[in-house]
């Protein structure tokens, strides 16, 4: 991915709400990311006390929260908040101008109806960014998330998208600026559009999470394959139902998440793809079925005239490919890396919570 | 729930794992429990080193997790272990001799087609019976849980599987007595069913876990009402799409879950019922939607002509109540408990992994 934006000339601003996990965050900055992206301010919290300074939290600020943010920026952290309303707006500027505060807030927009954003050609843009540079220069760019990008699947599909993403907020900075404001960045982003952008005219960084792992998601959405997919899940087999064709296994939904972002894709996975203790991948055999800490392990068209008894017996280990790698991660206290079914290094431990 | 099992005429022995929370299990052990449910070996570190002893590890043992249950037998836990397959039953006793290790093993009836278990009725029940108690006495019991009381929503319905799951449990027990195996531990349960049954001749212990909280799926269910629910979300307004009807909350699928529980039921809540920040129900208004960190809040069936913006301002403070207690206790590193909108006491933590 860093490779990518440095041949489309953008910075990269990683979101890191997908590992929530230092090291990992510290090897995307090594590899050249220029800051990070946070969906929570505790993100923020850890990732300043890591080392990490330039962090832009992307979820729209509230005045509630205007005192932790501002506790970060007064102890030395380059932080980037998010507005899309006048409300929050006026809010963020009274308490900067209270407490003589130096914010920087970028301005959402909504490029795809996915969420959040104010509209790039309305109104409420302009009077956004007057309300952030009435007392102090505040505003520091426009920022986007086309969300929308995990409904598509095909390459021209998300080709357009993209580009759609990239116009439309390039338009909103062009009109700030136009109305005397200045608009220094435009940051754009998500994992498929940043892997389909054929170019990046106007943009200045582009911000992505979930491409670090990979997930099923994303192999149906086209921007990876299985084989790519770097976060599984080992669960042992501890039981069968043999009449119905189940295997039961030790992950559940504690493990694996509730996500079932494939329902609704072209190949719905259930609540995982199964795969021997190598990462091998299993043909048709998915976690079909999750409790809290029993999965229900079966053939999606059975075929096989093996018994799931021999096919896999009691204490055979397996690895489960997860829907949504930033919700399985979130299950797990640590992340650990192997390779040749050896673990290398010690845990990664992550964080949790707000 | 404890008044109801002492009036039953059996034990209590309630499914820590929904909370996960040892100051909860205390006060559940305080209103008369006897012994604990757990559903990972972590769970009984985390409570016997909390000082209760009494512990079944309700998910089927395998070889590799003997270690561990083990070190806990040694250090004076009186933990139960359950098997529902020869392999197992083999496995646990040839590490209980190489050792010279106690263990006590329940063997996992299943009584409704659900999960994991062995048929009441069949040749299996009796070879596990036999393999356990080979040696030494291992056999401790027999054990079911009706999960499948989640799917139904009358009463008669409820009732009616309550008595299967008595009925074929004390069956299997009796089966086990007939082949001269000591089986003296009868021990059933789910919310649903606990709360449903009439009698509970031949059993000596029930099972519960997401009663301590209550949720949409329990209210959907029918064992509870929606105003039962204990816990919710705390979570604020940050934004609005007018046109769609929409109030953008701080509480997405990070902080509900993913869960999806009353998807198939009788109503479906979304992501979570609205609720005012005193925790009254607001009619109609469900968390529709969630991303990672934000929340779509919507009008299901749109009829009320006031503006989303005025209905929800910016900095609105809500209330969610969740669809799975368990799932979205998950979410959160402690439980705050709330009485007239002051928090009381300190934050009661819970952990979470493996």
């Amino acid at each position: 991915m860093q490779r990518r934006m440095n041949k489309l000339g953008v910075a990269f601003r990683p979101h890191v709400k997908t590992t929530k996990c230092i090291a990992i965050a510290q090897a995307q900055i090594a590899a050249g990311a220029q800051g990070i992206t946070v969906s929570t301010l505790k993100e923020a919290e850890q990732f300043f006390a890591a080392g990490i300074s330039d962090i832009l939290y992307a979820v729209g600020m509230v005045a509630p929260k205007l005192k932790q943010a501002a506790a970060l920026i007064q102890r030395g952290c380059a932080l980037k908040i998010i507005a899309d309303s006048a409300e929050s707006a006026s809010a963020i500027t009274a308490y900067a101008q209270e407490h003589k505060l130096p914010f920087e807030v970028w301005i959402e927009i909504d490029t795809d109806g996915h969420r959040s954003g104010v509209n790039p050609n309305g109104e409420e843009l302009l009077i956004i960014g007057q309300i952030l540079n009435r007392h102090e220069k505040t505003l520091g760019g426009v920022m986007t998330h086309a969300g929308s990008s995990y409904d598509l699947n095909t390459p021209a599909a998300l080709q357009m998208l993209a580009e759609q993403e990239r116009s439309l907020c390039v338009q909103a900075a062009v009109r700030l600026r136009a109305a005397g404001l200045a608009c220094p960045n435009v940051s754009i982003g998500s994992t498929p559009t940043a892997l389909s952008a054929q170019q990046l005219e106007g943009v200045t960084e582009v911000r992505a999470g979930v491409y670090v792992f990979f997930d099923l998601v994303m192999s149906n959405v086209g921007v990876c394959s299985v084989n790519d997919i770097a976060l599984s899940v080992l669960t042992t087999v501890i039981g069968h139902q043999v009449d119905k064709g189940w295997a039961i296994v030790d992950a559940g939904w504690m493990a694996m998440s509730r996500d079932r972002g494939t329902q609704k894709q072209s190949k719905d996975y259930g609540y995982g793809q199964v795969c021997d203790v190598s990462g091998k991948v299993i043909e048709g055999f998915q976690l079909t079925g999750a409790n809290q800490e029993h999965g229900i392990l079966s053939q999606v068209n059975p075929c096989d005239d093996q018994k799931i008894t021999s096919r896999f017996p009691v204490g055979t280990q397996l690895r489960i490919l997860p829907n949504h790698a930033c919700a399985t991660g979130a299950q797990f206290p640590a992340y650990y890396m192997v390779y040749d079914r050896q673990v290398i290094g010690s845990a990664m431990s992550r964080f949790y919570g707000w």
